[in-house]
């Protein structure tokens, strides 16, 4: 999407530089940041610090990694590292074990004077198939708002909740829960979004920037405000993202859905959620007692960043010293809570049955038993 | 309750400089700072800008303002000046007008001569009032904590879930949903409290460094934390205050607390809220669509308060510049999601019969019909 008028994605591959190069998104929405990955550790560090974030977007950025591997070292033994160095960046995001494995499955069998340029061919057609899928995510969704649109005779906007950041900054583009609006957006229909603050990391604000960049009218709330605004009937509809969805339809999301699944099921608004088929997980059944959620680190509670004097980026801390803080950093929205899955093949119900009627090929046979705890 | 071992109330009357000294609460927890109020425009500025914060506080504090205007001029024209000016300081917190209307009830009839003396001594009778009244909040709270912990064999702590500052911050002593966890505690009751962030104003930095002060086990999460912490059985019971309960038991109280009520009730744990009877608007039944829910600045949600480089206080805005900001500040739970609500006279279902139960002298007649919205 657009920065200042200028087309990007959030990664690219520089033939100049023979690099990877990303938009830091550290710094957003107060600085914009391009930075250039080199070496494995700018990898590892580019994933674990959230220079790159969303799951799509890690996934993509783990690819361009493995073909940095294999450009300097293309054994199988540096293969085996690349994948476990990399696989160990951050524990739930299900896209990056999924890349992994893809890239892996592909260059094993090669000779290894061919995995160098195998292994980046890969990585650019896993950046590619994202941008596609999320098109066709957004295209799905588009008929949803049309719908509520079209039954507003006063020509009032479609009012949509969405938490956290799943727009094109964490993806390559589009944006998984953020392309039906830019689709619904360009299409005419009037729109106003509700965006959730999303803490600890405040990555509602990425999502402000976003829509505001490409002027989409929105709100910036806290994560408190939601259950009020659709008490009150302020919402129209509710879709967010996904960091893995199970095969029933279970979904593993930011902290903080799960109440929002709530609130929309308490008041009869429908709550979508928008995923690309490579963040299903067909090996997990039952999120809540299956998936294990990432413990983050108290300081992203603790301080909080932004503009301080002097426009300077500066970090305050909100706590009273040295008192313990809880960071869990996702929750599982149990499929009864949610209306549909917005997928790139369609939109289908939150169940196992719902899932493999889109995925019949993905899907497999179900698991014997629910799998223990990964915990 | 004790700062570094000295025991403080949140306002107390000086009779050397006859004025009442408050503890600045806007720089806490980072910054214990004691203010003095000698004007009308003190008072007016205490409350809004909120130095002084909590329902049952305001009240005080406004009873403290009523007897500065007697002091000053004791004329019908001042006291109703005086009603007026101090009820417009907040709209939502029914314990401001109660206390307000107490005190021109009790002034209005006497010889403008004792208004003076007669409006002081109110005031300390009100606070005092507000003391006992918290004491005994606990003293019914403790039961249910002490029921729960009484079915924990392994002499594991009972985990209570709060939001916002129902602390003794927020009211004269003791606090209100923070009563039962102090006396719990001086019981010898092993607890852990789970601490709510509560955006925007982050509320919970001053429930943590009062419980840290009085040495209670506690953890400070995000708003978006509670449910996943409820649904993974971390959470034994929920306790919240009240900035004004209908009377079919209906709480408006800080915004977000509605989502917590939510969680509770999907994950069958129970719910309850803490507060003194003046808390009770027996004018309003239904709260949804009686209660004008405040609108505050966008300020509080852009911006961002805490210690900053060098140890002093500072500011970052966390929104990109120019974000559209909305910051609704309560919200509306309602009474079907209200396990019990801890009254100084013991606990009653949230239901007109169960407040009318044991507040007969207070509940009247029902209105005839639901009284149009105040907004």
């Amino acid at each position: 999407m657009k920065v200042d008028g200028t087309p990007y994605r959030s990664l690219w591959w520089s033939t100049e530089t023979q690099s990877l190069q990303i938009i830091d998104q550290r710094w957003l929405p107060h600085d914009f940041q391009i930075a250039q990955l080199d070496s494995m550790s700018d990898y590892v560090k580019s994933i674990k610090e959230m220079q790159v974030r969303g799951a799509p977007l890690i996934g993509a950025t783990a690819a361009y990694g493995m073909a940095l591997a294999m450009r300097q070292d293309p054994s199988d033994a540096a293969l085996d590292s690349a994948w476990t160095t990399l696989n160990a960046t951050r524990p739930t995001a299900i896209n990056l074990r999924w890349a992994l494995t893809r890239c892996r499955d592909l260059l094993l069998p090669l000779p290894q004077d061919q995995r160098g340029a195998a292994a980046l061919a890969l990585a650019h057609e896993i950046a590619d198939e994202d941008v596609e899928i999320n098109r066709r995510i957004g295209q799905h969704g588009l008929t949803l708002i049309r719908d509520i649109a079209a039954r507003k005779s006063d020509g009032s906007p479609v009012r949509i909740l969405t938490h956290c950041n799943a727009g094109w900054l964490a993806t390559v583009d589009w944006g998984t829960a953020t392309s039906p609006m830019y689709q619904a957006h360009d299409a005419g229909i009037a729109l106003h979004v509700w965006v959730d603050e999303t803490r600890p990391r405040n990555q509602g604000a990425l999502t402000a920037w976003e829509l505001g960049s490409h002027g989409i009218s929105h709100s910036y709330v806290t994560d408190n405000a939601g259950g009020h605004l659709m008490q009150n009937a302020e919402v129209d509809m509710v879709i967010v993202g996904t960091d893995r969805t199970t095969r029933q339809g279970d979904v593993c999301n930011k902290i903080g859905t799960y109440l929002k699944a709530l609130a929309a099921k308490d008041n009869n608004i429908p709550f979508y959620v928008a995923l690309p088929s490579p963040t299903i997980d067909w090996s997990v059944t039952e999120g809540q007692s299956e998936i294990p959620i990432e413990e983050r680190d108290a300081r992203e509670i603790s301080h909080v960043w932004g503009v301080g004097a002097e426009g300077k980026i500066a970090e305050v801390q909100v706590t009273p010293p040295g008192a313990p803080v809880a960071n869990p950093a996702f929750d599982v929205t149990p499929n009864r809570l949610v209306t549909g899955l917005i997928t790139e093949r369609g939109i289908c119900p939150a169940s196992a049955a719902g899932l493999a009627g889109l995925f019949p090929d993905l899907a497999g046979a179900p698991p014997q038993s629910p799998r223990p705890s990964e915990a």
